[in-house]
């Protein structure tokens, strides 16, 4: 009977760092899902803040505890390593507006690749809406306290990372 | 183990009537969840086309050989419709970007007033942006051929409706 | 040849009444196409603060001396106006993001009833951006001066009407 | 009499490469307008995928046989561009609502510069809501096989770019 | 000097009834400006849940304790009623982009009719997104707990009101 | 008593260069407040055509003869460069839809890093809706006149950037 078949969705992102409303939305996603990938989207145009496996472990450490979630990278397509992965669904943020039109663009490119895979729009919490990941960084480049954003390990590596 | 506890969601709306594009909907969310309640609110303050048995009626028909989908009916608030289906998710349909705030300001309210209970946000196919059942009432009374954009019993009652 | 075929398109509207960015449109159209439809669509629902006889007779009088502009009214599908007057193209207004969605499903639903017919989008003047019928009513209403949004003979008609 | 001049217009863009939405509006435009200039804006700042002449080449290929429309190149204003041509009109799609604001800020603008060409606005199909030359340079990139979004020439093209 | 002249400004609405977002604006708009009329618009084509003397009692009992702060009414222009109290400016609060275009044609049209009365923008806190007076007369209605969203003088009117 | 505290506010930007747009704005902030700093915030991870220097002197001419208005730079936190000023309020314009959420979020972060200063929208003249600094230096270096869109200074120094 299809409805014991285990339901496992993608949470696909830059995470650089990861933030306060990221997990935000992993907490909501296990609530719906069985089991949740939180998965590094690599993309050697950019040049991120922390490498990837600084980023990796920043997320391990920030989801320890965390039953039914498991970490992961990925290059090239998305629907690709989500079909890898057995997904049927792949999970988006959507805070605001501005979110909005580059999520659609993206959720029907990946449904015209892989029309099986769903993507789930999930809010976060109001108060998360104006944390980014940019902002985030100029704040603690700045030498502010970013405590109330993200979760510690992210808060040490951030003090670390601008201390140099 | 809470992965094997069933996911259960509730999909609301006026359904008057049920279009394809509420179909599409409720066909992504089973992929998700183990059971969808699709649910019609009654609001006292709207005289709709078809009355709620019709509307219940229409909504069994449309749905008839889907597994795991019930129908269903309230007044009152939502989220206690929600809660007593024993739902983890509010299903709500995102074709546009004129959805798009009023159904935040709606998931943020029921947040507020059922913190455990999730909005979870699917997009129907892009051929079904421009469907939606007031357009479809209008087409209908000016006679149009409307069986692209609703199911058959669905075309049977408006032709029946405006023939009269 | 094709090219030599005579350009017709429609702008419907309620027109009640028709404002100077209405004009400005129908200015802006008979630039491009060889000849201009501007059409009352008739909508039996509503109760518009003017009849369809005197909203005909204030755009014919707001019109005169435009070369190759005509009036029409409808009833029933735009789309149906559209053909029966040869039309290859439908013109609307586009002053600001918030006609954008609607009219995005209306076109895209009359592109879907009748596939030649493209919907045209225009910017009035950006001195009209906040012209609209509802707020000149209300405006004339007040007693208000509106002489800067409107054409002459509604600024009389406007004055006659809320006089009584 | 004015309505016997034929009536020009210009399709701007970067076309790097040429998508099927493109060329869904290239062809609605010319039910249209008697003549339709597609034009490559050549902007220095800018580091393409294609050369000005690739891109020049796989537009050619692209519209082979379709009547009533050259293709140009142009450098500095646009509407200085347009002038020269003789264009009454620059066309621009709209797709979807990110673009809505940034279009009307530069329709606003060249209406500023030459008062007599006005910006119309076409909606491409709903099926190239996503198309986007961008997302298609990355799918390419990745292997990603693109028949359905770009002409045959340019699919081509892209796969000699990318196999080397 | 001009810089001593008293700065007064109308925080107009319907108030129907106030809530803890309104009352949030008015607390900001008194440390920007000297003076600030939290005035209700008198709107005779609308039937509201509470009559003006009751909105207007309302306000006063919630404004009570908070100083250089006066309730007033008007019907008709709203920026006749400004310039009547010699207001600089009137105030609205901005929730969310849906209230985006329609303060802007407001305070545009306001503009036109008035020129030295600037419409001020401020945004009231984020956990008052979701709170407006439409959606707190139907938690209400359906005998909700409001004390989150509304001052206690009008938690208690609503009780009585719905009681009945 | 609090009414005769002097209200102070910051008009924080990149002024590269100043527009009229900015000028209108400006001449605004002085009806409503005391005093107003038109700042210019340092970005050393942008490369601006005006060095810091060029900026603030051009502001300078433009602001020449306007009472009650300074000119200052910071760099680091606004919010610190407005605490230090001794301001109720930040400026900022908001010309269009685009502008909205991003000024949302960044307001929403300054409310959260101080409480106490507040964010003021306020909205330039319609004729300003397409004027920004960027389209500005584009226009110049094509040659353009912008004297329609800059106070003098501004065109001058512009003509000598770009006659280089």
């Amino acid at each position: 009977m299809s409805s014991k078949k285990s339901k496992i969705a993608i949470y696909p992102g830059t995470f650089d760092p990861v933030t306060n409303g990221h997990l935000d939305i992993v907490l909501r996603a296990i609530e719906i899902f069985d089991k949740v990938y939180v998965s590094i989207g690599i993309n050697p145009a950019k040049t991120p803040l922390f490498t990837v496996d600084e980023r990796l472990e920043l997320l391990n450490r920030s989801l320890q505890g965390v039953d039914r979630v498991e970490t992961s990278t990925y290059s090239g397509l998305l629907v690709a390593h989500a079909l890898e992965k057995g997904a049927v669904a792949v999970i988006r943020g959507l805070r605001a507006l501005s979110d909005f039109e580059y999520e659609f663009q993206l959720a029907l490119m990946n449904r015209k690749l892989a029309e099986d895979i769903s993507t789930v729009f999930l809010m976060p919490h109001e108060k998360y809406t104006y944390v980014n990941s940019s902002l985030i960084r100029n704040l603690a480049m700045l030498g502010q306290d970013v405590s109330d954003f993200v979760p510690s390990p992210v808060q040490d590596a951030l003090r670390q990372k601008f201390s140099k």
